[in-house]
């Protein structure tokens, strides 16, 4: 049981009808709610005070999930770079959606991860490509997402140490859509699928997939990171 | 200007009637029209001795394109051995379509190399996703294929060094099908287009790729490779 | 709790002195004492039948040891296509010291595992550059060995996917000593450390790599890897 | 031939006797005695306008050369942006020895790049790790230095996509002193040698390598980048 942190911009929900119809507690609740019981969940939205990312949740988080849209800039740096040393101490971090865009993200990345979108709302397909990952555990050769907003290549980030999914877009797109990295000690996990105004993170697979990602993301022991003079 | 082994199994184009009709001298010999006038081209088919592969053609061969399909098998171990030993001295080798499943790339890959496929002739459209990639040099987003056979993933590789193409296919897949490895001093590209019963090697971006490539896996000078027993 | 398989070329314990005084029931029984009571240990040499790597015995294996020196060319090639195909199907592999030149390694690789060496029994101290990795769990920053056998760069490998251990020699050599890799779904280590004239697996740091390497290695759950035609 | 410039603090050279006497027109001045001639070389430095970095410098500029020590902080974010952004469009980027502390080099990694480190002055040796590397190109298989500040591991980097060199420190410690990484279009080499007060860019190995790593480092050309919304 690890406790995770559920980290949402919450803004959406409050003031777009048709976001608050799919997502009325904001999708931070409807992702506590698939995590609890297997986990300690708390979770932290952008208007409470230091985004509710202060340094005793962050220092006790252990895996934190990251989902923001259209207020990326507003996110403070101080809480952008306790949130990056606390990753590179072995804290894992999913990065959902549009949180590609999040100051967090591209901080570790050192890109801008940039891509090609288009609201289009076809069938998706994320192909598992590499079966033998942990994250794909329980699933079947794909997931099928009825609708989804299109995300498409080139995607601006450094190479993933591991690809696990590879979106196929009824449009005729394809998206690299479930990536993993290790920075210091923490590992990273971005994962596509999510957009707002549709009930994505009531799909069974991206539940399971957004479980079996805790899980590897989980902090594991490692030996001392010491720097500085030596003797 | 490098020295370019153009490697053909050359059962296909004589023994099918359908296949002839589009390579009538052999895959090897519509390779070998758009590469000539930049490289030295000398091509080898597995019905010459040693499948026209003697040390002395290796031995001046900078990069080697390899398309085999219904006769894996019938290549020689001892010229296996030869051809893996030249990679990791240096020489580049591009794996062509079914040359996945061809003994020398097994050999390199250390896996199945297996994939899923199906003819079905439909659109096919190669995304780059690495547009800072040499082998990417002059294409436009996506190459456009009207109709080719269908692979699939999984594909039993180890994760690439760098992936330059990821295929969407019209009946719903998608495939990694530009994979950057290094071996040794060798450079290998794997590229899937190329369909015996299609002029895939017509298609002028598909050219542009395989000439990118060539330029891409020509040897470099590095430092000495010394193995074995130090004072 | 995982089903270990220590396997044991077995030959210089029984031919030569100086061996058997240091291991005087084998490397393989050494190696068993210290995985025993964590894990269920089977132990296999060469000289047993199918090098007592039974189809069955590989079957019920969730990680493999391989130590072997003076006869790798003896292990029959039909077992280790059984151990390849094992591994690609999700069984962990350590590979130790000498063992750089079996055929399974060689195998997997796809390279020649060559690299260079000298008998001196100097000090070796084997870096942790990746102390985020589990394998590093409950080391120092580094581990001391007071005499080895030196291996030295270049060593003819794969870029590894992670390298957790680089080893400085006393006389002037590097070696990058703990390298991990994935093929399909198996994970593969290369551990350096293990001369046969020296009680290196009786040391405390070099038991605790291997123990973290075993559970690293030991299989997780993923999605079907499902090769061939499609509808 | 490209264009490189060369960015040097200049501090250490004006403020100190010691520095002043090894690099007496400073680090820059050295190392653009040796691109010169190959190359159309720039110079910059810190206390200049902009940091002798102006649009116009980095539009033209091909491979950058980044020597930093004790004034980090100085450089403004603002060309800290460019040079990234540069970086993503395809300059190249080599950060020499200290320089690993950099606004740049820190952004473009996502780590804190931190170190071991100690003034001793004692041999170093980078080996070559990689032979087939083009940057080892002409070197023996490893470089000798008679006196060198030592740097040692744990580096916070992300793993290299390419580990050219690993030094050997005469007080037992290893480095990772040659590590190739791409970002967006542009390569960065991350090159150890130099400290300030031994005249490391006096020796031809590592003139050599720089000279090396200017060619590797320089743009080739690609596919277009091309993000944002879709038709």
């Amino acid at each position: 049981m690890a406790t995770v942190t559920i980290w949402n911009e919450y803004r959406h929900e409050r003031e777009n009808d048709e976001v608050a119809a799919v997502y009325p507690d904001g999708i931070h609740a409807t992702i506590a709610d698939f995590l609890e019981g297997d986990h300690q969940v708390i979770t932290a939205t952008l208007d409470e005070p230091k985004h509710g990312l202060t340094s005793d949740v962050l220092e006790e988080t252990d895996v934190l999930l990251w989902w923001g849209h259209t207020a990326h800039d507003e996110v403070e740096d101080e809480i952008v770079d306790r949130v990056q040393e606390r990753v590179l101490e072995g804290m894992g971090l999913l990065v959902l959606h549009s949180g590609h865009y999040s100051k967090i993200f591209k901080r570790l990345m050192g890109t801008t991860c940039s891509l090609q979108w288009r609201e289009d709302d076809g069938l998706e397909r994320l192909w598992v490509v590499d079966p033998g990952h942990p994250i794909a555990d329980g699933l079947d050769e794909c997931i099928e997402l009825p609708e989804t907003e299109m995300y498409g290549e080139p995607f601006d980030v450094p190479e993933p140490d591991r690809l696990v999914f590879t979106s196929w877009f009824e449009g005729g797109e394809v998206f690299r859509s479930g990536c993993c990295y290790r920075r210091g000690s923490g590992r990273i996990f971005y994962f596509r699928p999510g957009h707002e105004t549709i009930p994505i993170y009531e799909n069974e697979d991206v539940q399971r997939v957004i479980r079996n990602a805790v899980e590897w993301a989980t902090p594991t022991e490692g030996a001392p990171r010491t720097f500085g003079e030596r003797d």
